[in-house]
């Protein structure tokens, strides 16, 4: 780590204990710990990503997973909460990007960096940006399908529709939204406004009462014609699309941020059971809990799958953030839709093997060990699951070498 | 079916809608229903295993596993503690098998038979018996350590000791209670006793938040110079030992019937998730959420899964039911240290396929597919977890071998 | 068992030790022991499932698997080769039992009779009859492609076309011929021959080569211009649809039997790792290498595996051979689709276990183990991997309830 | 990679076509290709990872884990007996590094050193040295056991024993054998000596036919009375010992580069079987065989084993190679002990879904898809299988938390 590196963990290190100290309450209600947005605001950590010239800490997605990993064993559903705000900061910084990548015209331009630079200060002064894109219509090709329409009125857009998901619901101080400009059907319409928390016409959803990551104000919105004015758009068509080619990886990139809260979360129930197991003694041998063969069993099993959690994981923040790119994007894309099931199975695999190691004893609704099944168990649906990315890997090696075969054949045949 | 079990399993089905209404809130506020009592009792069914001529319904272990797997179906937790309900009438049944065995002397038949009756009849008037057995005290050698003690004192016993687990605290009429004999260090020492739910010096343990099977009122109690009459008792050194050797299975027999109540449980959610994501559809195709690849895998994976647990069940029951044994009882009892696992990681693995063909906005605390993961996590970890079984079924069958080459050995040298 | 089936069971064990004996040197030749075509018609077991009356010994399918099973305890090459033998019988069973059902007309029942009690008769005389189905074109619907043809002739067909796998080429004295009638596109056109082994135009294909189930003399043959005299074909078109409508599982039924040969081989493989491992012990404490924790893991997931394969194999038996159907052919059909994957992995993993518990010593390309490694690794993709059998079995459940759920809406909407 | 090793990697690419070329006969026949040692050796390969001035390469554990994985994709036998005499190269360096570290006093210092640039001059100057350790007598409390003996004589040492295993039997100009000096009976005990191929006394056992990796000349040796002259070995008691503690993993190091073997192994399978199914297609519709959804599901697994097998192989080459170690000799021993397993079980699950992928037609001895099955089959037991270093693992966490806790409580209790 870099000293500044080391700087940024210090302020993540610093507000671990409230984290820790809130998190079974948080749990138990469901409820975002309201505290915790101006705990990690005065730690300066809303803007941990974004660049120190818009007032930010200058942090990259090492220090971003560095930070929801640490948050993840101590309170895993603010640390989802927490990376949510954090993936804002592609919507700034991958416009720039695109800017200087030369993908947007002189027309264009100026809008763009003005919102992108709103974005980025805004994060930097402390505010909270909530993600919203979920919806509830599925469609068979799209991980996600965006029906929120966004139509044109004098100074500015009028939102309609509903996000079905989303963390600090009723937390944030924006919601950074989705909608599909009308008169558009592709994802070249698709645009994003700032909605304040408290507009007209934005209602919270019913509270969203999770398995699990259940502190995480996940609730959604609903839009009824919400007024946003122009310049807090980006109205401009293609501008999201532009914004995706520029990430590295998938989508917004920064994903596998949220594969490291639950690697956190898996370290954390793995080291209390390990504590457990081997402190409690055998009444008659004196011998720990944990020497008995069936524990060296259910150890053996946890210690790999943590360790294959890290491995997948680490790898992923290596060709994410390469200064020299080792991987393409493709390749970045098909590792992550492989490595986002492995590290969520392989952590849930230390809860259940902690579930097992504790006995009926420990298997109670909270606790370290009921509250990590339930947590990690979310991991195992969030985004996708782990059987979709490998399908999805799949089609992708097979039809790259059916192609590959394919396009050497008229090669082949002109000499 | 016989048109007896019939007509026993009709009285089942009369309950299962009262049941399935329960269910919900009796998870959410992890109470176990009252109504249930009398609803269990006005059906006959607190009598369902016992003789007809004690009052019962003359059901068999069949019977039993029909019930559970049943009431699996409609709330999990009513059916656990129902199970345990009936396995009490073993402490009935055994000890007049053992009778009929011849291995009690003439002194000690009548005081047998008297207590071993009175079990039967109680039940067969619709009393409620709550089996409490499990300790919080662990050894290295053996699955349950009993340390609770009574103490003989003029006109009874004087019981002192904390139960751990137990279903139907604070619910059933009676504890049937395992204490070790004061001046007795083996299993030979154990005896049994009719503690009354209100009786003076018992008291209940804090609420249990079980991770699932909440409904179970499972909180377990403290026995303070709690005083039972003689004939309230079992004190009979070597009764309880005697009476374990007439079961076909492992302990008092009858354990797959909570392998049923999981069973019912999965086969439940298995239906939920199917009727859902083939009513859903895409927005796009307008085929089936089911139909999709992914689906399709976790489809395959689920179906494997569920025919699995029947399997095991199916068979289990078969070996243990068997009009003429066909397996040793040392056959009957590895065959379930494997089936037990077999059929809880398989009905866990059908509740992980429901929750991810769900997707996030199935993931909830509550609702059919949250309730059964939780429901089926504490499957893994009751009475033992499936790598105990499958290292204990180990150590059977290499030890078995070695011993056979081991006593061969002089009869060969003697040739 | 019965008297009869204990009989006939004796047969087959009869023949156990010269199979035994000749299995190594089998393997090692890839050849077919040509000594194995008159121990096994001595023993009178070409005729094991042929009705007495047609001069057999009246098994059904309960003795097949027995067979199956017991010779593959000691040849698996054989016991396979001799499981397609069998297999013939139903060319004849199923189309006697088509005629009864009333699916022939009139002036079909005579050829069709004439030939189905050819087929019968000839196994009851103790003649081999090699099954040949299997092609090399792949459709991507169907499981088997007929591409060989049939051409009406005076007198009789002319028959061309390849056969890429079969069992007993080049042992068998005839082979059952499926090809396609010229002039139909469908399944309808589907006729079977009885193509005599030396026939003029007959040629065997080149050694196979396997990795396993090496002397089941599986090369295939090809056939150029082969004349087959009408009273040696089932020409009728529609009689092999017909016939296969009979059936009570997939196919022509008895798939089991083949996975009863792999069972039979992964329990040999197992008894052989059990002895030599309670036998060698460790130089320093005298314990059988057994006891180590390692071994007792692999002891414990192969004997779970072991077990797992008999209940998939017993169950499948029980719906199969139940005097009143307890299933629907649907459902033995699906059943089988799940059951034949999962006893096949989980032979193949005893087989693993054993290879690691043998140690490296024991990793060679002969002895029982690797013999059994590599016969087990065939069963993993004969017929189909478990893989498209649980893919196959989701489409049915999913199409199945889409479609119920499909037919009640216009029911509902009637109202 | 740097130059200097890319001029490496050239060295390792300009052998490839040979080894491939050879790789199918050399299975058949199991034999070691005699060519190879000149090709090996005349390309300077021989001393890849000798410093160069004793006249090698200077190539580091990164080029020999490169140049096994490269040999492994042509062929694994090669690559096999290459790496073991690469490891050769530890005897001389460990010992040097010994030297520099303090561990031996003066007198021994020159004899030690002697010996070290002995073993690497011969390397550097194209001298094939095998290495024997391996012997068949088991203890339960070690991996190897050393029973073979050395007796000091005039002049030297006269060796008897049995080595069991020990690739480039017949084949290796030197035997580098391990034996216990006589009169010791601790590893302290463990001597070095060079046993020419053809010395007076050397016998090669009985030819070993190995499932797979069947073309390393793995027979063995037999000593009898083999004489061996004092400057050919290294008889300081202690050498051994303080060898060991300068390695970085366990044992002498470089085992990943066995693990690199399998991987080249099996990347080179997913790539034929890639090809093979991309390139033929199903007669009806066109599509590639692997576009079929059970082909798909193959894919998936064979692509998530194969990217699993790199993370963990890539993983361990980081901390066995980083400049300034990030992990004790513990961690890395810890995390060999799962990787060797997780990177051959993932190897071998590689094979397997090539073998399904291929079908029935692709199931043969040999061929690429048999062949790598079968070699890779090896790697599950060579050394130690996944579950027995699983197992070391459980027990190293667990005792070293054990540890922790008790050495606190002192601590803890003198505040």
């Amino acid at each position: 780590m870099t000293p500044a590196e080391l700087e940024r963990a210090e302020r993540v290190d610093s507000v671990l204990p409230a984290l820790r100290a809130a998190a079974e309450q948080a749990d138990v209600t469901a409820t975002f710990p309201a505290a915790h947005v101006a705990l990690l605001r005065d730690a300066g950590l809303l803007g941990l990503v974004v660049p120190e010239k818009f007032g930010g800490l200058g942090g990259t997605l090492r220090d971003l997973a560095a930070a929801t990993y640490a948050m993840g064993t101590a309170c895993p559903s603010t640390a989802l909460a927490y990376f949510f705000h954090n993936t804002s900061a592609s919507r700034g910084l991958l416009p720039l990007e695109a800017i200087d990548a030369g993908l947007f015209d002189d027309a264009e331009i100026p809008v763009v960096r003005a919102f992108a630079e709103k974005v980025l200060t805004r994060m930097g002064e402390g505010v909270w940006l909530a993600n919203f894109a979920s919806e509830s219509v599925k469609t068979s090709g799209a991980n996600i399908t965006i029906a929120t329409t966004a139509r044109k009125v004098d100074g500015g857009w009028i939102l309609n529709g509903e996000k079905s998901f989303g963390c600090a619901t009723g937390v944030a101080d924006y919601y950074l939204t989705s909608a599909r400009l009308e008169g558009h059907e592709t994802a070249e319409g698709l645009a994003t406004f700032f909605v304040p928390r408290d507009a007209a016409g934005v209602s919270t959803r019913a509270p969203w009462d999770g398995l699990g990551m259940r502190a995480t104000a996940n609730n959604g919105i609903r839009l009824a014609d919400v007024f946003v004015p122009d310049d807090e758009a980006l109205g401009v068509p293609g501008a999201f699309t532009k914004m995706l080619t520029m990430s590295r990886g998938s989508f917004v990139g920064n994903q596998l941020a949220i594969a490291a809260v639950y690697t956190g979360c898996a370290q954390r129930v793995y080291d209390e059971i390990l504590t457990a197991t081997t402190t409690k003694r055998f009444a008659d041998t004196g011998e720990p809990i944990a020497s008995s063969p069936v524990h060296q069993l259910l150890f053996g099993e946890m210690t790999r799958s943590l360790h294959t959690a890290y491995l997948w994981l680490r790898y992923q923040l290596a060709i994410e953030t390469a200064e020299v790119p080792v991987k393409s994007k493709q390749e970045v894309f098909a590792q992550w839709r492989l490595g986002k099931g492995a590290v969520t199975e392989a952590c849930f695999q230390v809860a259940l093997g902690a579930l097992k190691a504790g006995g009926t004893s420990a298997a109670s609704m909270h606790g370290v060990t009921g509250r990590a099944l339930r947590d990690l168990a979310m991991g195992l649906v969030m985004t996708f699951p782990a059987e979709r990315g490998m399908l999805e890997v799949a089609r992708i090696v097979t039809e790259a070498r059916a192609n590959d075969l394919f396009a050497t054949a008229p090669a082949e045949a002109a000499r």
